[in-house]
C-alpha cells in the first residue's frame, strides 16, 4: 500500500472541515488549523450568513462522508420563494415543479459544528483553533502561524497543504506572491453591500412569516430576503446600494432613516422587526465580491479548494454547495490518484473550473432577477409555464434552477448553457406571443425545446 | 482664474509624458517621476517591445499637444497584414479598403523622447529619473520613492497624484492596500508568453523583407510577427505557448531546438535570422496579461491612467493608441473640471472604461484571430469582401479592424458592438452560402446589412 501524506488543511469552516474529514475517512494523516475559536464554544457568526441554503449539491457531499441524515435532520424545507409586493400581498413561486424538490434552510454554525465533530472523532485527525495563517511557503510545503491567544508564531510542514481559508485566503495571497509562475487573479465587488436583521419568533415562539419558504421583498435596485430558523426567527438580509438611489447605506445614518425607508419599501417586514433602527447600526455592512483564479495548485504541493479558490456572491444560494461539490469532484480525482500530485491537481482544476466559473456568473445573474424580474409580469408568466412543464415533463424540462439545484448529475457549466439558452427561448416566445393559450401544454414544451435548440446552436457555431 | 494645481505623475513612459506635457499646457505645475533612467541618455529596452503600432487614436493625441507632424516623421506606414504561409508563400491582407488607411511602425524610445524633449521645454515641468516609488497615500497626495543610485528615500507631496506607471502600477497597488473602498481588480495571462527577435538589415542596409507591412506567420497554436524599423531591421515577436504543443518555451532549451522549430515553421523568417540560437536564449520571455481595475481613483486626489488602469495584450496594435486616447479624454473632461477633481475624476472613468474594457476583449479577440484564422479560406473570403466593401461604400461599411483602428471618433464599446455582430452576420451569410457570385456587390451590402441589424437586435432585447 502507497504510504499516506501528511495534510495540512488551513481553514476549519465547511469546506474545510468537509475535507478534512473526507481525506481522513481515506486514511492521510490531517492537521486542520483554523484562525478563528472553537465555533462550537464561542458564538463567531462575525459578519458572516446566520443561516444558508442547502441542497442537492451539498446534500450529496454529506453523504459522501455518511452524515446525510444528521445534516437534514436540522434543516427547514423552503418549497419556493415568497414573493412580498410594496402593497404587502404575497404568492408563492414555487422553485421546482416537483414536490420532493425544494431547498433548506440551515444554521451554518450547526453544519460546521456537525463536521467538526465527525472529524474530532477519527484518530488521524488532529484540529487547532487560534492560529492565524500568516505565510504558505507552498514550494517546502510549510505554512507559519500565529497563536491569537499567546501571539507566538509557529512553522507547520506538511507533505500537502490545502487552503481553505475562504475569501481572503491566506495561501491564495502567497500564491499571488510567489512570482515563479503566472497566477490569474480577479476580485469583483458588486455596487451594493448586505445586512444581516432579525424577524424574532412570536411571543408564542412561533415562525411570524410562513415557514416553509424563503422569503423575497424585490424591489428593483434594492431587496430583502429571509430565511427560517430552527428557533421559529428568520435571517433577515438587505442587499442594498451603497451609493445610489434615494436610499443607500451611505445616506441611511440614522434609525429614523432606517426605519423610513423600511416604511416606504417594506412595511410588512416592519411591522415584525420592532428593533429594526437599532439592530441596522449594530450590525455590520458587508461587502459582496466574487473572487476567481488560476492556478489552484501550486509546486505541486498545495491546493485552493472552497471560498479560497472561488468566492461567489449568494444570489443562487450555492456558496456553500459549490465548496462541498469541489470535495466530491476532488474525491473522485483521487480515486485515479497515482502518486503524482501536480498532475491530480492539474485533473481537478480541468474538471472543476469551468463549473465554479459558471455559478460565480450564475450568481450574479441571479442578483438581477431577483431584485428586479422576481416581479416583473412576464418573469411571472414564464416561471408558471416552467412550473407547468415540469409538473407535466419532468423528464423532458427542467428550468435554470432546477438544472442548478437540483440536478446535481450535471454540472454548472452545463446547468449554465442549458438554462440561458431556455431561459433566452422561452422569453422570446412568450414576448413574441408564440406561445399563447390556443396550444397544448405539449405543442409549448415542443416550441421551447425547438428554439432552446436553435439558440444553442447559433450560439456553438464556430467559423 | 482659478488655482491651478500642483501634479505629481508617477511614470515618464509614453502615457505619463504625454500627459504631462498636456497638463503643462493646461497651466498646471507639473512634476514627472520615472523609476528608469532616462532612456534618451540609456538603451532600456529592458524587455518591452522595441516598435508599436501607431495609429488614429494616438495620431489624434499628439496632435492635440502639437506634435503630429513630430510623430508621423518617424513613422513606417504598414498598409496590411503580410500572410506568410508554412510553404514560404505571402499575400498581402489590406487593413482597409482605402488607401489612406494604414497603421504605422515607430519606435517606442523615439516617440517617448520626442514628448520628454517636449514636456522639458515647458517652464512648469520638472522632471525626475531613477525615482522609483515605494508607495502611494492617495489620501495626504503624497508619494514616497527611493533613488535607484544613491538609495535616499524622499516623499513628494502634491495637490493631485495620476498614476502612469504602467501595468505593475504603485499607485494601484497602494490603492488595492487601500482597504476604505472596494476595489475591483483583474490581473489575467494568456497561456502564451512572447520573445522579441531580430531580422537585421541586409549588408546592404535594406529591408529583408517587405517594407510596408505587418508580417505574420499564423500557426494555429503559435505565430511570428515582424515589424520594421527605421534602420532596416525588422523586430520579430514569437508569441508562443509555455507548456502545450510539441514546441514550447518550456521545452526548447537550447539553439538547436529552437533552429529546429524555425525551420518547420518558419523557414522562410530563419533564413533572415543567422543569429537565432543565440538570440533566443539573450532574449527574455515575457508574460502576457490584462489588467482592469475599478475605480481608477481614490480620495478625490489620486487617479490612474495607461496601463496602470488597463493594461492589455499586444494583439490589436492598440495599447499605446488606447493610453494615449485616455489622455484626450480626459483633456475633453477637464474642460468642463470645475474645482471637483472627485467629480472629474468619476465622470472620465464613466465616460471612459467601457471603452478601455471593450480593447482589452478584443485584443485577445484578436490574438484567435491572427494565429489562427487569418489563415482560414473563409476568413480569408470574409478579408477580401470587406475590403471590396469598403473600396466601393466607404461611408455605408467599415469592417471591426477599421472601427477599432481608424475610426478614431467613435469608442471601441461601439466599435466592438457593431464589429462583432458585422463578424457574425458575416461569416454566416458566407458559411450559408447566401452570400455568392450571383449578386451584386450592393446586393451583399444590403444582406451583411439586414443580417447585422438582426443580430444587434436579438443581442439587445431586454425583457
Amino acid at each position: 500500500m502507497q504510504k499516506k501524506e501528511n495534510i495540512l488543511i488551513i481553514g476549519a469552516g465547511l469546506c474545510g472541515s468537509l475535507l478534512a474529514l473526507r481525506m481522513a475517512q481515506r486514511g492521510y494523516q490531517v492537521q486542520l488549523i483554523e484562525k478563528r475559536p472553537d465555533l462550537r464554544k464561542t458564538d463567531i457568526s462575525a459578519g458572516r450568513s446566520i443561516n444558508l441554503a442547502f441542497s442537492n449539491r451539498g446534500i450529496k457531499a454529506m453523504k459522501l462522508v455518511g452524515l446525510e441524515q444528521k445534516a437534514l435532520e436540522i434543516c427547514i424545507p423552503m418549497n419556493g420563494r415568497m414573493i412580498h409586493d410594496q402593497e404587502e400581498n404575497t404568492f408563492l413561486s414555487p422553485y421546482s415543479g416537483l414536490e420532493h424538490e425544494y431547498i433548506n434552510s440551515i444554521s451554518r454554525t450547526d453544519l460546521n459544528a456537525l463536521l467538526l465533530e465527525e472529524a474530532e472523532k477519527m484518530e488521524n485527525v488532529s484540529i487547532q483553533f487560534n492560529q492565524e495563517c500568516l505565510a504558505v511557503n507552498s514550494a517546502e510545503a510549510k505554512a507559519s502561524f500565529r497563536d491569537y491567544h499567546s501571539g507566538e508564531e509557529k512553522t507547520i510542514s506538511a507533505d500537502l497543504i490545502f487552503g481553505t481559508d475562504g475569501a481572503g485566503s491566506a495561501l491564495r495571497k502567497s500564491m499571488m506572491e510567489d512570482h515563479s509562475f503566472l497566477f490569474s487573479f480577479s476580485q469583483d465587488y458588486l455596487q451594493h453591500g448586505y445586512k444581516e436583521l432579525t424577524i424574532e419568533p412570536s411571543t408564542e415562539g412561533d415562525f411570524q412569516l410562513y415557514k416553509n419558504a424563503l422569503h423575497i421583498w424585490p424591489r428593483g435596485e434594492n431587496m430583502l430576503i429571509a430565511l427560517p430558523n430552527l428557533d421559529g426567527s428568520f435571517t433577515v438580509t438587505l442587499f442594498m446600494s451603497y451609493a445610489e438611489g434615494d436610499y443607500n447605506f451611505d445616506n441611511i445614518t440614522s434609525a429614523a432613516k432606517a426605519e423610513e425607508y423600511f416604511q416606504k419599501y417594506y412595511p410588512d417586514a416592519l411591522k415584525l422587526m420592532p428593533n429594526l433602527g437599532e439592530e441596522f447600526f449594530k450590525n455590520p455592512t458587508g461587502a459582496l465580491g466574487t473572487v476567481k483564479c488560476s492556478p489552484w495548485y501550486s509546486h505541486g504541493k498545495s491546493l485552493l479548494m472552497g471560498d479560497a479558490a472561488h468566492a461567489i456572491v449568494p444570489f443562487y444560494g450555492q456558496g456553500m454547495n459549490a465548496s462541498f461539490e469541489d470535495v466530491v469532484v476532488f474525491d473522485e480525482v483521487l480515486e485515479k490518484h497515482t502518486g503524482d500530485w501536480e498532475a491530480t491537481f492539474k485533473t481537478y482544476q480541468n474538471i472543476r473550473k469551468k463549473d465554479t466559473d459558471a455559478i460565480a456568473d450564475l450568481a450574479i445573474d441571479n442578483f438581477y432577477e431577483m431584485k428586479e424580474h422576481t416581479a416583473a409580469p412576464i418573469f411571472q408568466q414564464k416561471r408558471k409555464l416552467e412550473t407547468a412543464l415540469e409538473q407535466e415533463f419532468p423528464a423532458e424540462y427542467a428550468s435554470k434552477y432546477r438544472l442548478v439545484t437540483f440536478q446535481e448529475q450535471i454540472g454548472y457549466a452545463e446547468a449554465m448553457q442549458r438554462g440561458r439558452a431556455q431561459d433566452k427561448a422561452m422569453l422570446r416566445l412568450l414576448s413574441e406571443q408564440k406561445i399563447n393559450d390556443q396550444l397544448s401544454l405539449k405543442e409549448k414544451l415542443n416550441l421551447v425545446k425547438e428554439e432552446t435548440k436553435n439558440i444553442l446552436q447559433e450560439d456553438t457555431v464556430v467559423y
